[in-house]
């Protein structure tokens, strides 16, 4: 394993220990076996390995949310409501995500948003792309369509920037439902998988 | 004027004047013509005075969008064309729009898109309500609507977060029009005043 990727998995496991808000650069080479000096040569502070890790986090997730799909070789529509159940699945460290939701964090979190966002926008613009091919659907912005979506469940739908009961979810789920079957002109109740029907 | 607005105007001069980045806590309170002592019983930082001039801004631009469609008193789709118009045309400080846009001013910015969002989307739904009532949409999620294309504005195409090409740019809004014939209902270029059209 390159020394990079050690010293990320030193400050995950730090993360699960709960150490990592306190744990100095020093403490960060030590857990991964390298000379602190080295450190610095990848890395210029803790910040930057705090932000490598949350983006390589992520990057994970969005690689094995796709691959769920491409494998899945389902329709256009089994293909989405795939996609949704494997990235609300996915599984963020909870001490990682609480970090990301502080103010001081606001720019790496920020940042991260806008990484799901273009790349999981690209996965759903193929499998929209699949539903016009396949008849299903009727769209003239696959692109647009999947921006939308990726900008309510990133943004619209994130708990640490607009804090919400579960029946205030629930109903933005169900309008993204609506918006999903009417603009992508299929059958009323087609995306109830984005609310637990269907 | 009540001393808390003398201290958010004197930081405004300033930024007009260039010279809110340099400026100490003492500049602020000799520019707005009051105790240094006093400026803390007001606000603890330098960087409070920041965020709630950044507030302030903000809700003077939703509190005029909001005033001129209301005096309108126009179409739905002729209010919702006006709420656009008002809120592109919207001058915020070019510095003060700088300052939001630095990373580490980004729990700030989030917190304003947050706000501008959490706003807008209120007037947008009474507008959508009204056309319901007018028998010119159907959407069964007015508040929904509002906040996607809510989202789609302050998030999706917020030039620091994602920078795009003019080009880019307007393929977006194309989307978002042909998303809003659909999803409320309306006529094929009738939400053509998005990308310039009509």
């Amino acid at each position: 394993m390159d020394k990079k990727e050690r010293i990320l998995n030193a400050l995950r496991e730090l993360f699960r220990e709960g150490k990592a808000g306190t744990a100095s650069v020093s403490d960060i080479a030590k857990k991964a076996g390298i000379a602190k000096g080295l450190m610095y040569y990848y890395f210029r502070s803790k910040e930057e390995v705090m932000d490598a890790l949350i983006l390589r986090e992520y990057e994970d997730i969005i690689a094995s949310c796709n691959e769920i799909v491409v494998q899945s070789g389902g329709s256009a529509i089994e293909k989405l409501a795939l996609l949704v159940k494997s990235y609300r699945g996915a599984y963020m460290d909870e001490t990682l995500d609480e970090y990301l939701h502080m103010p001081q964090n606001a720019a790496i979190h920020q940042k991260s948003l806008a990484q799901i966002l273009s790349s999981l926008s690209k996965v759903v613009t193929c499998i929209v792309e699949q539903g016009i091919e396949e008849g299903v659907f009727t769209c003239g912005y696959p692109g647009g369509y999947a921006e939308v979506v990726m900008s309510v469940l990133t943004f619209l739908l994130d708990p640490g920037i607009f804090p919400r009961s579960g029946e205030e979810y629930l109903i933005r789920l169900r309008a993204l439902a609506e918006m999903s079957e009417k603009w992508l002109g299929t059958q009323e109740g087609s995306f109830g998988f984005l609310y637990g029907a269907g």
